[in-house]
């Protein structure tokens, strides 16, 4: 019986104007309520925290449909299985899906909006399956390998690089013989990717120059750009990229809370002079491979030669606050909130 | 002898803010000189007039040098042999090339930036060496099929329909099955890709919203979109493109004689949420292949299944006013200068 546990929920109670605010959300608790046959309670362990998640809070067609209001507010996470009545799991299993901003997720064991899977603790420590081995390192390994194409000797800039997408965009490219140099807001994280993940280079844009940045460290102009923050980093590496370079967005965070409309490249014309080319990614779409990109990785990270970086915040009741350390580049690595005990 | 005819030349004086005016050109007049082994003079008979002329006015880096202050105005053209002492060409051929905006073309045959060959005016007039058998017409074919990559059933939208490049790309998208939406400004360009060129359907920008008018014509959403204009059409369409939809950017007329920053396409995350891509097209970077599109495009002519429209003007004293109408939307098919008699 799991009738006994109260579940605390964040729900979104008003789309926000700008950064999100307290009274956007409401918190509720329920009971969790007992299960039928295929059904399953997960509790929430680890939530992930992505900018992402500020364009779910929007109305109007995206690639994914708004959270509604007064509806959980949705979140990837890992969990343990603590009640059963389906075979696919059993109670003490590990899972990563979609379990929403709440300590204890209730359905069917196969609902295809949460997706849970199996994950092996021992294999990896649990918040990898949130960074490198989730959806971040998906969207970085699929990106950069299918969108951006790298060949060895190739100039890759990444934004964002100390962040969960970038870690994993900049190690890979490593890994495929590239020069790789990030754009990241802060000595500390710059010195970070430089000297724990080997990227040859990283731009500080809190305290120099982007411009002045790209011209010391890519001599040879940029081949690719894997761009998180659009705005005016975006505009800048416009005007440093090479004949066909490629351009992956990924996201534009620094766009996400604007009141005013999105600030479009002005330099897009660039593309034309250089016969470059900009084209999107959403993770979704490569489903089918992840084993393949975990493979990989994983196998990199048991060589020694691929780190990850997690930033870890403790308690449910401070997700309001969490959130917004992405907008304002707090967080120090894949930003995650423990809701729960291993 | 040639050096009794007096060459009469367009030079730039001065780089334009905003749009060109008259004092941004000088008119000088010269003596056209004896030529020595290798040479020929070029009397130009037609002169192209298109909207990168603008680009090369200006200072900076792009895909081509900018014309020099006190240069001779850079443009193609056709004309005729009037003089040889090259056996590559004979007096009376014609030939297509870089002849600038003068009377007289004088040099060394084989001058690079010039690139003459010969055409034959029994083929086809000579004006459509300038349209779909010249710049124009390489810069549709090589966009649309190499970059765009049109299917079947697919929905293209052009911008620019009536003008050189637009006509070709609308036509060349027919005659490989696609579904095609021009836009063009007033009801005779739209009236004349419908009726004469076969398009299925043309939304006048003038008159009504670009927007109603996408959703009325592409009922299926726009897989390609062939863009020559820039500014509020393009972010515009981006609004209504499929999935994996590729955008192609030929050019921005629209944002060519701004005198504040260029308009960045606002709602390019629509790249993101359609895994969509913008693709820039120089087409220079097809030469070697021009004999193919050349090929394939005169057969479908000589079928009767391809019509260009050329819109020609007399007279060399007219060129300042003449290239102003391309920015006023005021030409009616490929702009054409004619300055010499055939």
């Amino acid at each position: 019986m799991t009738s006994a546990l109260v579940n605390k929920q964040f729900r979104l109670a008003a789309r926000p104007v700008g950064m999100p605010k307290n009274s956007d959300w409401s918190v509720t608790t329920e009971a969790v309520r007992d299960i039928v046959d295929g059904e399953i309670v997960v509790q929430s362990i680890y939530l992930s925290l992505d900018p992402a998640m500020r364009g779910w809070m929007n109305e109007g067609k995206s690639y994914i449909r708004p959270v509604a209001i007064d509806e959980v507010m949705r979140a990837g996470g890992v969990g343990k299985v603590i009640a059963s009545k389906s075979s696919r799991f059993a109670v003490g299993d590990y899972v990563s899906g979609g379990t929403g901003v709440q300590n204890y997720w209730v359905g069917a064991a196969d609902d295809k909006t949460a997706a849970f899977y199996k994950v092996d603790p021992k294999l990896a420590p649990l918040p990898k399956y949130l960074n490198a081995l989730g959806m971040p390192g998906m969207t970085a390994y699929f990106g950069l390998l299918d969108v951006g194409m790298p060949k060895a000797g190739e100039t890759v800039v990444v934004s964002g690089a100390a962040g969960a997408v970038g870690q994993t965009v900049g190690q890979v490219a490593k890994q495929k013989g590239c020069r790789v140099v990030g754009i990241a807001g802060g000595k500390d994280k710059c010195d970070f990717v430089v000297n724990e993940l080997g990227f040859d280079a990283c731009i500080d844009y809190k305290t120099g120059s982007v411009k002045d940045g790209l011209k010391q460290h890519c001599p040879n102009g940029v081949d690719i750009y894997f761009d998180n923050v659009g705005g005016e980093i975006l505009d800048t590496v416009l005007t440093r990229i090479n004949m066909k370079a490629r351009i992956i967005i990924c996201g534009a965070i620094s766009q996400y809370n604007n009141t005013t409309p999105v600030k479009g490249p002005a330099n897009y014309l660039s593309l034309l002079v250089n016969r470059a080319r900009m084209e999107g990614i959403v993770v979704f779409d490569y489903a089918a491979r992840y084993p393949e990109a975990a493979a990989e990785m994983g196998k990199w990270m048991a060589q020694g030669k691929f780190q990850t970086r997690e930033d870890i915040v403790q308690g449910l009741e401070n997700f309001p606050d969490t959130l917004l350390m992405l907008f304002e580049g707090k967080n120090f690595g894949k930003l995650i909130l423990q809701v729960g005990q291993e």
